[in-house]
């Protein structure tokens, strides 16, 4: 749970735009990534400081800068001046708590969504916080860890494969939170998959650990709402949004990316309803074996009840009893007894107890 | 529950515009249908290769070229090159695991919706995917595998039935539409009948088979609503969409279609809501069932127990017990405890255990 | 259940604008009533044929033509013709799983509501369709049988009641929807008592037939919601319509019609969140009533296990055991179990158990 | 729950606009106040017959008509001719099942709402409607009965507190209504403290009747969120509305009633969110209790079942069993059965039953 | 509870504009701070009375004045009359049950918010209204008691830090809502940490203190929303707002406080959808410590009943029973009784009760 309730209180009282890096610390080192292209030529390099990427701001190639690692707050302030971005940008790129979103600030464009990893070793999923600056020839994307979504776009503008190197920089933008919604699908599948596994497990033999699992995937759930559900209206304003940034022809492309959004959330709710469907199952699975006990308490019970008592009579030390002097009484009464007990049983047979 | 979880994830890296068929392989051979009518001509051929049918799509008569069988690549990619089709269509037909929506690209429109089949042997509903453009005097279908649902249209074209040979592509699309979406009410009367069955069933003597029943329609049912409520967006879009592609005198039918999707919606509601009623009951079942079972054992104890603790008495071996040698001490001891038992069943049957 | 599922799936594949009757048939001969009245004259006739009624059309008097029992077919086909009606709405009148709706065709506007009838027998609600069209100066409705709903409606207008001799045929058709809604109230009624009746037996004793009751009313109210919730929209978009043949002065009445259709709708709500309660309630009753039982049999239990050890270790036959000589050994026991008995009982009564 | 139920029904089939008193007849007189006032005169006068407030509707002064009682259709129908009201609105202010709403006539503003009592005896919440007619220097308003809550007004304009004897017939509109819904708060306490009791109790030791109370409670809820929630539409409405009858410098008086009716509201919900919370924990508390049984019974049968098999054992009549002929016999046996209670004891007390 | 029920009542009947203040007197003296600052310099006083501001308020400098306590109703009345503010805003400031709200009268926009505090002692969670009025060039801000929140605020005047002394009056009421937001994040954090605890002992072994302790926050939880959703709705209105009050490059640090706070509804939206969680864990347990309690009890009848039964037969007194007079009887029927229970034990092993 902790993923909730992240340090995000450690701003409170600092002045507005004060660039402070809340989060992990997911790796060793700031990594800076220059890509830069056109229709005829490419440069990839990882450069050493960030002013080295600086002149290619301006030219009319396509540039695309990307940051691995936030803590190193003097990068991102750099950037900013550079770049001329607004403080309070600054502040969210580093924020890493922050709700997917779109704002547009004219000469560029501030998207932040979410990147999702599953951990196989914690059986979650974890977020990891992705910005992306678009300017008129350049895209800035900055992430907490140096990450395998990116490579495919990486290597398509590479090998000048589909249409990335003929397009500009919205292009660019559109492709990288193309790859990232398209890696949800991933998660997905892999919430499906133990969604199935728990499924199966309720209807063979449901354990505790059976309503941990529902517990855990319901958990999850609620994670990955918070982070896919503003996804939808991130990209939705970016499509009707009017900004110059964004080419015409680009429309049909985020309306693709929109419509793979759908298409998660979608899943996220039948996945919601197929879980609370679970505990329900649950909790009707625990009642029934309770259900289960009874009867066989119950069965026991009103079957050797009665004869305990009826071989409790003959145990008496009344001095007239005449049953007791009869030769064949003992055998009579194990007779007497073995019938009540079989007609116990047919009672048990036909209310189906048995 | 495989369902929900097709393997969508395998484009994620792609470039967009890749044409890859995600989807099960549903029928063995690409089968091309082509239809070419007016008021006064009909023509019906099943053609070998696409090409032939090109020649069609520029004459004034309705040309409609239905294709069955969506894995071979290559058929869809010379129809998007003749047709002039956005490669992002060409890749939205081929990924089954497609939303039903509605895109309008100005020459033509592409529909996306769900045919959906009740497989008696798997007692569970499928769908299959069915694109639709319509263009200025031609209308293309892609469907996974040959269906029986477009054949009563096929046929009215065929007989000049009805206003259809009158009438242009659009009408044709509203047709196909319009089967398609009747085609539902059949899925939900076979619905209808199954949850009657179960809730006979649930009356009578519910089991856990009730249970796994109940919990299978519910499935089915989320499943249902994935497919069904975006249709309605869909119909109506294309209702309010003023495209020229759909001539005035469309609307009409179009709105008539919308009705129909309205209350297939409100149908899958109403299941819904019977459904989740079912769970309760059967809960509520199960503790009556628990319920009943108790008041036999604690009938049992209470009339047992006291009994067996009197005739415990009379076993004790003091040498002074003064009851033991009365004559008909015996007979009064067992007369005693046939009160007990009476005053109890009278006590029970006041209580309504009885 | 069947209500739900109507054989509409018999028109699957036929050409649109087909007329088929789908749903019983509730009256063995179509009648047809014609009502001919304006501010001076009154005529009502019941005619064998149609087409008597057609010449009335144009006439400036309000006319209006009852048709009782919707299987013939041809009847409603000669009245689409001569009043050039829509074949989409010549179709919708003879389904009768119709979802209430309004459709403004220009010269003609078309509603379809539901009225509803109480089944004493049965004890469910029944609902009928009924089409209302309203010309310039004429009014044709359709009903699945004779009803007595609109009678109030007719002898208002042969008696000159009220104002409606004065108005023209959107008085009239506002007059019969208005006659329909205020029959829901009596609906709402008999809905009231039977929930107050099953609430004081919930309160009282209630038993599976309780639970019967309450599911049968669930049931009742799903089916209620479908046929009033779309009246809210149907009578709203005519109020707010623009059509001419709706003049401004009934705008208020049909803001009347309007607020009642909320008042049911009130109604119908208050009623499924009171069963909804309902439900918990009789399921914590049940729970109650486990608990008791529990109760008698852990204080059976918890008194006279103890007592029966003890006369069992007295029927112990050990060749020594001192207590047995005694001369008050007996009595001894026997008060010693009375002080334990005592002891639990107070011990159950500080517990509140008793 | 007959207050869900009024006979509604009654008006059915009557042409709209007939005057029928529904509601119970609460007060025998029917009284009626004239109140006339402006900056420097003031005249309150309890009249006779309702001509002799007339006069004064053309006077530039206020006018404030108040009619206590409604079943005297007469006086209704005397003032609907005088102001020249709409026979639709006479007929709701007599059907006191009317739900709260805001009508602009143009020449005035109709205006139903629900004033709330708390009857004490039948401890719960009842209804009475208030309709209010605010005309351009009048405003008539009647009540069921003679009430209380608009006292505060009157003295207000006798004594002339506040800004009311420089305004016009709008902010005397207003006032009302603001004492209306200032009297909300007043049940809302009643509610605060009643749910509060319930909850104490509920906490303490709950029992059936403290489920009655939330069930109470609740249905109450249900009742009171009818009147609350479409006041707020009124209120709302009267704010935006762009009647001339209502000045510009109200608005914000308006606005502030709208405030508190949110605040109504709100804490209705919020009440509402509690109860639901009540029901749960009282069933849960029924659980926990039936655990608590459960655990005494289970202790004592564990702990006696298996020594009164011991002492059985040596009461069996075996000519050989020797443990019988030892000396120390009898209490050697004692002492075994000591350890084994004792065991048991140590086992329930780790496994925390005690 | 109470927290529900401030005695908001007091002031029905009272005319509108009455100032009366409602709520606890938190603070025992009213304390009135001056802050005036610019560019260039800087001022902040303590005054003893409120008439020492009112020469402040006009010039280019911003002011701002802080009240701490509100229950010197005088204070308030002073300055609405010097700063010209309508008596209704007056009224609200008084009246702590207000709902955060924003309003604009033009020459000044008025705020209510609401600033939390944790109680560690109580475990709860306090609000305080903190009213702020904006104007030209000042700000007034009036809080129950002295907080700390608005600290960090007041320093960063004093020390010029960030923007705050270049900007105007509107970026002041901007840093006054980011703090008392910021501070929301806190508060979020106490609660994350005790839902986690909570959680940790709901698996651990949850008792009714766990149950209390759920109930608790799911209350507090009921308390934060109504603080926290219209605040939403507040900042939203300042963004939009066309007020020239606030200028336009406000806007973007507007939007930021407008995140904020939908990430503070998220995280109390996700706080909900775990706790109704934890209450189904909370009852899933009490049910499966029942059932292993009915194990318990089931498998010590089960096997000691029909061993009780045999010793019982051979405790009978017949003349005749063959067996008791066998050398070996005894050990015999030892034996018999050891399998049995063997037996037993096997089969509860194999049904996993053991």
């Amino acid at each position: 749970m902790p993923r909730f309730i992240k340090r995000t209180s450690k701003k409170a009282g600092l002045p507005p735009g004060t660039l402070v890096h809340i989060g992990e610390r997911k790796t060793e080192r700031v990594q800076i990534t220059l890509i830069d292209y056109d229709e005829t030529q490419f440069k990839q390099e990882e450069v050493a400081t960030v002013e080295e990427c600086f002149p290619f701001k301006d030219k009319p190639t396509v540039t695309w800068i990307n940051i691995d690692g936030l803590h190193d707050v003097q990068v991102i302030e750099k950037i900013g001046q550079h770049f001329n971005l607004h403080p309070l940008l600054l502040e969210d790129i580093l924020n890493t708590e922050q709700r997917p979103k779109m704002e547009d600030f004219g000469d560029y464009i501030f998207l932040v969504v979410k990147m999702l990893y599953y951990n196989d070793q914690a059986e979650q999923v974890e977020a990891e916080q992705v910005s992306l600056i678009l300017g008129s020839s350049w895209v800035i994307s900055f992430q907490e860890r140096p990450g395998d979504v990116f490579n495919a776009v990486r290597e398509r503008i590479q090998k000048g494969k589909g249409r990335i190197r003929k397009m500009g920089a919205d292009y660019l933008a559109y492709s990288l939170l193309d790859a990232i919604v398209d890696n949800y699908f991933i998660i997905m599948e892999k919430f499906g998959d133990r969604i199935e596994d728990t499924e199966t497990e309720l209807a063979a033999s449901p354990t505790r650990q059976t309503l941990q699992a529902i517990r855990t995937i319901k958990r999850e759930m609620i994670f990955l709402r918070k982070s896919v559900w503003p996804l939808r209206e991130v990209v939705s304003s970016l499509e009707r949004g009017e900004s110059p940034l964004i080419h015409e022809s680009i429309g049909i492309y985020l309306r693709d990316v929109y419509d793979h959004t759908i298409q998660v959330i979608d899943t996220v709710e039948s996945f919601r309803d197929m879980i609370s469907g679970m505990l329900d199952i649950y909790l009707s699975s625990i009642s029934n074996r309770m259900n289960e006990v009874m009867k066989v308490l119950t069965i026991f019970a009103a079957i050797f009840i009665p004869l305990t008592f009826v071989v409790g009579i003959y145990g008496m030390n009344f001095e007239y009893i005449p049953e007791l002097k009869w030769h064949w009484g003992y055998f009579g009464v194990l007779a007497i007894m073995a019938s009540i007990a079989g007609v116990m049983l047919f009672y048990f047979k036909r209310k189906r107890w048995l």
